[in-house]
């Protein structure tokens, strides 16, 4: 069955201690919403630091959580020096630290850099429908001039969602794909 | 069956005339063999530039040829703001157009960029020998973390060659590869 791409450019998560710290007093701002409910891009950008570089106007995704999180490509993870773990959202436990400066501060994380899994966001309805009951994966095929087949497609399944697949930079140019375009699960 | 991954960064290819434009009278030197029979390394790292921005350091790799050819991954077209198609190496009517700065001058070239295809260096002993006999183009399967399958990997036949899958640095770092690692060639 189909489903769209939505390509996730290197980006931060944060809790609101850490915001602070980097921010200040302002107050995070929507600047606009994504595709996934509740989710918007913010007016906030922050430099990332690692053993041998760093990269600046990285954005903060909103709102605030719980954790902090980098999500980088393995393009960047070389330029930087670190060595993050493909991981999902969220599961940081020995993932690679990273230094975050903000226009207040800095902070040292000293875990909370991955390369994000490959994720298709659905709900427990969305699941049924497309007959994906039972799995946790699934492999996508690509039709493009450099197409192929990704393996260890995480399904992350929350109360509610938006159905896309969210790939790095790094597959996004390999695959040559572009924010929108379709692609099919095939198991 | 197996074949071991090169990976091609970023990289020129000059004709005789255009490398005296960019380096006067210098001679093109050999500093490493790279595994396909014949081809080298130089010193020589000129700059290229498109609509949008330039890159440089991007290494001449030796003998001259008889045609000029600039071969970068998407993430470059993207930085030069140049529309390379993917192409077999020295297929280049209407290839993108690029400029070229080396110690010396530049040269424009009204085309010769390139995304080169993810292409398999044999010889037809080689082909015979693997059972690929008739085929010019074949899939591989990728056992890593970002695993998955790239589609349409030519079979690049000549005389002389190395047993290698070049891919670009894109593909390398998507499906988190390095140089030398095993994949296999499923059909």
């Amino acid at each position: 069955m189909k489903v769209s791409v939505g390509i996730s450019a290197r980006h931060i998560h944060l809790d609101e201690e850490t915001y602070k710290i980097l921010c200040g007093d302002k107050k995070i701002v929507n600047v606009k919403n994504i595709n996934q409910p509740g989710m918007f891009v913010t007016d906030d950008y922050f430099t990332i630091e690692g053993d041998k570089g760093s990269i600046s106007n990285v954005r903060l995704i909103g709102p605030l959580r719980s954790y902090n999180q980098v999500e980088i490509s393995l393009t960047d993870a070389y330029k930087l020096g670190v060595n993050p773990p493909v991981r999902t959202s969220g599961d940081l436990e020995g993932s690679a630290p990273i230094k975050i400066t903000g226009p207040c501060g800095s902070v040292y994380l000293p875990y909370g850099c991955i390369i994000a899994d490959r994720h298709i966001h659905l709900t427990k309805e969305m699941q049924k429908f497309y007959h994906l009951e039972g799995k946790d994966k699934v492999n996508v095929l690509v039709n493009t001039l450099k197409g192929g087949v990704m393996f260890n497609v995480d399904l992350k399944i929350s109360d509610e969602a938006y159905f896309e697949m969210h790939i790095d930079l790094d597959d996004a140019n390999a695959f040559m794909l572009k924010q929108g375009d379709i692609v099919d699960i095939i198991e």
